[in-house]
């Protein structure tokens, strides 16, 4: 398979570019795939961002009363202290069944194309209102987290401070806003960006190397812009199929969303950000190492046999992705009233 | 039952002084039976507290990894953004399992003379080796929790730096003094505080009459010292028990601990600090109004049928225990390596 890359760039090689450590003409070629993250929180549609919602956001997405049980937050399953996930195959959830796909982080999620591993939700409010209904995770209705929140005080006065001029703030649209507006702010700089920004010194040589690895085995196809991948979707096993272990065959990934033939086995194309703080890897989550995780994408979308060596390289490159994370300050919550629906960890057959 | 105030107090009655609004007297009968909270994180036996381990212990804390299922950390039940316990009658644990007995709350629980509702462990080191070996809870090993820190450099490091000149600083029982080190950060100066401390208008008239009656009508006899309870074992039912489904049969208390008749149905008097944030309430976790909860105290450990308007002054009071949160910046944790003992989720028979 040809890269994206090498096609704009002719017969260059970006490998030989790193190993004369041109530093700049590698982040030319790079800026031709990549994109640094903005130095601010992007523009939602239909949902202006203000310190009000952020801080609403903040408090929704830390808190377990929007779950039917009172045990899982947002949080749980995408924790900002290890990496926006839960370091899991796949979540325990309500009644603790186990959710079908990895979690994935939500740091940078905002960047992304789509959210879900199969791009079912077009953008994070859309994603918010997911898991809190899913039987398997949060099992909660809309009805019973407005309920809830409407039961509290604290929580009217946010959402009157939020969402302003609205007769009826506390909903669940509303909800789902907030918490979008919060994690828009989960941005996580990293070596990679100063990079692209100018800085020769932010990636090691080993690093510069796997970057142009990276660009010419055609890893960049598929993985680009901001997010260096989220975007676009691309059969699992494009070139071989992974094993049933790596590739379960009951879930035919966008094949759900679309029901299209074309769709079936394809994923949204993983985002790589923080991705060496986020195993285990892949939607099934059944691999732990990277250097693995790497190696498969190589046979099963490149068609090649990756050495050890360029395996190496390729994962500290993507060490380079890992970004400081923004410092969060851990949000006191309204408290319960005689009104808020009672915690239940009943798990009701569908 | 005379309480042990009015036999320091001889017949003098704090109601009148409240009514009087004489706050200086009331102030001062007050100090005979509580006490402020200090200004400084309070000395640990055997375990000096220094910066770095309050930062390790925080996040030994807030790291779900300390779980065989990768699910629960101690913030899980012991949560700080809700008063720094779950807002459940009792917890849900490892499995989907119910625990036995409502969590308590963390904050100032370094204060408390012993820890769990039966006193059984002495102090909060102690206390935290518990829920992260119950099998309803966390259910993991000593062995496990030190292979998962050991297996993570970041851990190893901050050990070292917590417990200087120790050959071998990730052990069980560091682990659990680090966490101890961190909760006795968690603590909460209250409206009452500022009373004690002299300041008249730091409670309502209405909290004043509600401190005045606590102490007249015998609450704190029980309820007493800094924490306005946590010291002392007393029977649950005193004077007549309550209910079956307040006090359930099964659970004798202390008796577990003692074995002594004497013990049965024993408690340890609830420390009342944030009252208002912890409802459930009692042991069993079964009353959720705090009024409630105040007149089945009157009933059945002092034998008063306390009036409306009596518990509306009682829980008046009890709000002026509501303390404010230290702000908390949620760690980042460190990251998992190969070495890292896998999350499972499984439950293991007894």
């Amino acid at each position: 398979m040809t890269s994206i890359w090498k096609i704009a760039l002719g017969t260059a090689s970006a490998m030989a570019l790193a190993s004369s450590a041109s530093a700049s003409e590698l982040r030319d070629y790079a800026l031709e795939m990549f994109a640094a993250l903005p130095s601010t929180i992007p523009a939602l549609k239909d949902n202006p961002v203000t310190p009000q919602k952020i801080d609403l956001g903040k408090a929704l997405f830390f808190d377990p009363r929007m779950s039917a049980s009172g045990v899982f937050s947002c949080n749980s399953c995408h924790n900002l202290a290890t990496g926006g996930d839960d370091n899991m195959p796949t979540s325990i959830g309500h009644g603790w069944q186990k959710g079908p796909r990895n979690s994935p982080t939500v740091l940078n999620a905002v960047f992304n194309e789509a959210q879900f591993w199969d791009g079912r939700a077009a953008d994070l409010a859309e994603q918010a209102k997911g898991p809190v209904q899913a039987g398997v995770e949060m099992a909660n209705t809309p009805a019973n987290v407005v309920a809830t929140l409407n039961s509290m005080p604290q929580y009217q006065e946010w959402f009157k401070a939020s969402f302003p001029g609205e007769d009826d703030p506390v909903t669940f649209d509303n909800f789902a806003k907030a918490i979008e507006a919060y994690e828009a702010t989960l941005i996580t700089p990293a070596p990679f960006d100063a990079f692209l920004n100018g800085d020769d010194n932010a990636l090691t040589d080993e690093q510069k190397e796997g970057l142009a690895l990276f660009m010419d085995t055609g890893c960049a196809s598929c993985h680009n812009g901001v997010n260096i991948g989220g975007t676009g979707y691309f059969p699992f096993g494009l070139i071989e199929k992974p094993g049933a272990d790596v590739l379960p065959p009951d879930d035919r990934g966008r094949f759900a969303v679309t029901e299209t033939a074309d769709d079936s086995y394809v994923f949204r194309a993983a985002p790589l950000r923080n991705i060496d703080q986020t195993a285990p890897y892949f939607h099934s989550g059944k691999v732990w190492d990277l250097k693995v995780a790497v190696a498969i994408m190589g046979t099963s979308q490149l068609g090649t046999e990756l050495n050890d060596d360029e395996v190496d390289k390729i994962v500290a490159f993507l060490g380079s992705l890992t970004g400081e994370m923004p410092q969060v300050t851990y949000p006191v919550l309204p408290t319960e009233t005689l009104d808020t629906p009672r915690p239940t960890g009943e798990v009701v057959p569908n």
